[in-house]
């Protein structure tokens, strides 16, 4: 098997540098590939030696610079050619890393993706994809777009749609994976002219061309049980539907944590049941899931949630592998040629 | 204090008429006005019959038909004149009815609301408002538009803005309420151009008029911790936000049914266990909120959950008193010159 190499920001989110390394540490027992921090080599190398890490399959690229989360992401990449996002997507572009990974700004990577590696040829909108936690089944759904662009177009669903379906076979490993729309009802001709059109598009792909097992319109009730592997959507929705469930979820294991430990319990119920709430919550864990791919420009590059912590650095490491290995870029290529026929053919 | 009548549609919902006759029955006790169930005269009164009621305070309006949730609303309305709904409406047109109530087609009721009321002079849009659970505090907020328009325009939004801070400050009594425009981050200039417009246009509400009490981009993360007490957005995503959820606390009363009813924890804390998660799924129930208003035509329309049973029926007949009291449409009708300032001003 050829050795890879796996690129990480070692300045972006809340917890960097630290928690990044020692994820990096973490990951690299186990994954076959060279791991490479790229950013302030003084503070990387100080928490390498904090953890007597002494291995070589880890490296340090030297950054500058970082672009935080408040700079307005356009001009950060522009102006900021010394930072660990330009940086490190710079070595993708130039062939010295296979996938990059930060858990710093969605739009400077989104940016950087877009001016640096440039768009697929044929896709007309790179997407945010979010992993969604099925509690009931312990499985996962793509949520494609989930916060890249606000205003879409019928085509750009229709890219979503395709590229979220190679990510989810390749990557995740479901055969033949399920698309859904998320729309206001089942039914067919339900919403927005956009709504309308995409539905159009999406079956077109299935019956026309095989394509896309699109099973029509679902509702965000559905969602949370894994109504479809796909969950095709604007980026707007698509926030919505990622924040609400992590507002959500967080509410309500507040409040159980505040019931079940209210007077009536016996203390020894009480402890047994922290356990238990833990473990829930596990399920909707953030560290538990591995990062955010941003599908359609000519490179892998994983979005991390920003509070990640040691064990969401190690996971996204871990689950980036498949990512590289499935050469998933190439397989969005070669779906191009169809999402264009199906366009033409309305 | 003048005697009113609600009118509710004894045909309505899932349960009908069963569950919306024993609701009559139940809120006639407290409410001080009189209760008109409109539908087959036959079936209700057999119903009232079950329940030995004898009192004077409900009456029976007939209607030979109903508009069922499949059929297309515009149509349904135009054609179905004996049907529950649109006689229901027409006795709020004629003065015979001070609030309609209805768990039926949440379309016919807008159409109905359209058509037989019209809009109040100077709204665009009408809206549907959901209240919207806060488990925390126990309070709700007010969810609008929460479907009835999935394509909006900026002063659409603003209509939405204005028409919910009446109602909750009116009805649900909530004095000076906040307004959050639900976006994919807090900071201003976020968002689509529809949202960039909306949100100058509630700033200059607040900053030139006086009159809403806007506090600037929420992000949905914050909405289940009540981070406004009227949420604005257009019918699409506030369709999202309602049914995912009701979705996904589904999802998560599922799994901790399971997982503490799973071997490990005695038999005695599973039994304690299970009146909490009843407590706590109580916070998620339907049947405690009080349905959801259709604002901007001219009457008061209230649309329940098509699953609502006894219980729902009671409350929200119980709720709907302070709507109707309140002169709510009055309110609107005088905020209007305001909203039309504000847009002009740009």
């Amino acid at each position: 098997m050829k050795t890879r190499k796996i690129v990480i920001d070692g300045m972006g989110g809340d917890n960097a540098p630290g928690a990044i390394v020692e994820g990096a540490i973490l990951a690299a027992g186990s994954v076959p590939h060279r791991i490479c921090i790229v950013g302030d080599e003084a503070a990387i190398s100080a928490e390498l030696a904090k953890h007597r890490y002494s291995g070589d399959s880890i490296e340090i690229v030297h950054a500058d610079e970082a672009i935080s989360g408040d700079e307005a992401p356009v001009k950060a990449v522009r102006t900021k050619q010394r930072s660990s996002i330009v940086m490190g997507i710079n070595m993708l572009k130039r062939g010295e890393g296979d996938v990059f990974i930060s858990a710093g700004s969605t739009g400077a990577l989104m940016a950087g993706g877009l001016f640096i590696l440039g768009r697929i040829q044929g896709i007309d909108r790179p997407a945010l994809a979010s992993t969604y936690p099925i509690m009931q089944t312990g499985g996962v759904s793509l949520l494609v777009d989930s916060g890249a662009n606000s205003e879409c177009k019928p085509n750009n669903l229709l890219e979503f749609a395709t590229m979220g379906a190679i990510y989810m076979e390749k990557v995740i490993g479901v055969k033949r994976p399920t698309v859904g729309l998320v729309n206001m009802g089942t039914e067919e001709g339900k919403g927005t002219t956009v709504l309308k059109a995409a539905y159009e598009m999406m079956a077109r792909s299935r019956d026309e061309y095989g394509a896309l097992e699109f099973i029509g319109n679902i509702e965000a009730r559905d969602v949370p049980r894994g109504a479809a592997d796909v969950i095709v959507c604007d980026g707007y929705v698509g926030n919505v539907i990622l924040k609400l469930t992590e507002g959500l979820a967080w509410s309500i294991f507040k409040l159980i944590k505040k019931k079940f430990t209210d007077g009536a319990l016996p203390r020894i119920g009480a402890l047994l049941l922290s356990g238990k709430i833990n473990e829930l919550r596990g399920a909707f864990d953030y560290s538990e899931y591995g990062g955010a791919p941003i599908l359609g420009v000519k490179g892998a590059i994983v979005k991390m949630h920003g509070a990640s912590n040691a064990n969401a650095a190690k996971n996204t490491i871990i689950k980036a592998v498949p990512y590289m290995e499935q050469e998933v870029v190439r397989h969005i290529e070669n779906s191009v040629l169809e999402m264009e026929a199906v366009q033409i053919s309305e």
